[in-house]
């Protein structure tokens, strides 16, 4: 079952600047992305079909935790969304990033699938999962009224801000590990940033097209490699170079960063 | 219609404490505070019958501005969500109070409606009300595939939070108006909880049943009173009272303020 509408074709979409970089520089893929935004968030919406008023999807807040890419949910009988998943257990679960700024700028994911509430004795995997998310949850997994329910994903939609959006392969997103840096990127951008803005200048003016360079900015750090904003005759353009390998330690994103500038500085002492 | 299910009756619930002040003291209804919680955001999860995969309830991120108690949207015809309105316009928008700590302690609302698109010409009003909220969208908001759509609501649901829940009436929904202390209500905290701790211990002590009140901080205020959190000696207890008539300026909190200290004074030195 695939559901790939709407994947713009690489390169298209509104190119109004030339890229800089090399186009091809390895990047999280959309599963990627969806599974890294996911793992960092415990609550979304839930939508359920309503049973009273019957017809209407209807949305409520849950807190969920991710059990092999399967959301999982601890939610009372008592509830609305559980009579509706007992009426029809079909439904999507809508994770959104917070922030501020422009709010569709802001990456979100919808996970859709049928879901199925588990027994004691068959709920390890999720009470596990969930309590690893909500630990204070703990007080009330046992009441007799709960159980958890699991929702095996069936389609993914990633809509990560303005025309970066597609329909998620289900063993895409099955398969995919969330980015090993999330704990160390504001860090490393922090430090880079303070401590490292002339290497980073060097970096655009070396190894990307923007040679005039004048400033530079690290945005963001993942597993494959980092972007810059730097500061052109043009104005500002994104930059991505690339790590030498996939890496998952702050220390391996120093080892590359290092060097990456011992590179640069050897290439244009040749030059 | 009439969706008024699991409302508690008054009094009910888990009363593990004794009520140290009126339980009949003018609060905000449900509809109210639903009506104050969506005013103050602008995002939320619109939930429609997904077309491909067919027949799942499918939650997305969507902008809304609030025009006559109806949310509005303004939305691409590329959008999957649209696609989904053109097949079946039923739909719910699932509002959240986003902040950190427990996620079930905080408010959010259901709004239940069938949506309809408005051609030009008859979109003023939409228009207007979505760009009060979204102001930035003004820039799109005459792009050809983009086109407001408008919720009429047909069913409310309110979560205050753990234990405060209810079906509103839509015809309370619809007469309810947001709080309009909201502008000034961490204003008046932070005034209050600085300067006149002691006029709320007195307060406590001479209008609540916690007369041993030895400190006090104010946690809510809203048109129809302020809650404090007291420290007696049972530990911290909840004390709320009335304003002698529902205000909308913090001039009149404050002149309620002052008077209901005079009127503290009064009655001490009297007994």
């Amino acid at each position: 079952m695939s559901y790939r509408h709407h994947v713009p074709a690489k390169g298209s979409g509104r190119p109004h600047q030339e890229l800089l970089y090399d186009a091809d520089v390895p990047t999280p893929t959309h599963a990627e992305r969806a599974r890294t935004l996911v793992a960092q968030l415990g609550t979304g919406t839930l939508c359920t079909m309503s049973r009273e008023p019957a017809g209407y999807p209807y949305g409520s807040f849950v807190t969920f935790g991710l059990d092999d890419g399967a959301p999982v949910f601890l939610i009372s009988v008592l509830a609305e969304h559980t009579k509706n998943l007992n009426g029809d257990p079909r439904c999507s679960l809508l994770i959104a990033e917070p922030g501020d700024g422009d709010p569709l700028a802001r990456g979100r994911v919808t996970l859709i699938g049928t879901a199925a509430s588990l027994s004691r004795g068959e709920d390890e995997s999720a009470r596990e999962a969930f309590l690893a998310v909500h630990p204070k949850a703990a007080y009330y997994v046992d009441f007799k009224d709960f159980s958890f329910w699991r929702m095996p994903v069936e389609a993914v939609r990633y809509i990560g801000g303005y025309g970066r959006m597609s329909w998620v392969e289900r063993s895409d997103w099955t398969t995919a590990q969330p980015d090993p840096l999330v704990p160390f990127a504001a860090g490393i951008l922090h430090h880079m940033n303070e401590d490292h803005a002339e290497t980073m200048v060097l970096y655009c003016r070396t190894f990307s097209k923007a040679t005039d360079t004048s400033a530079a900015r690290m945005t963001c750090v993942d597993r494959y490699g980092f972007e810059m904003s730097a500061t052109t005759g043009m104005g500002p353009r994104p930059i991505r170079l690339a790590f030498s390998q996939a890496v998952s330690t702050a220390k391996a994103v120093r080892a590359e960063l290092v060097e990456l500038a011992r590179k640069a500085r050897t290439q244009r002492t040749s030059s």
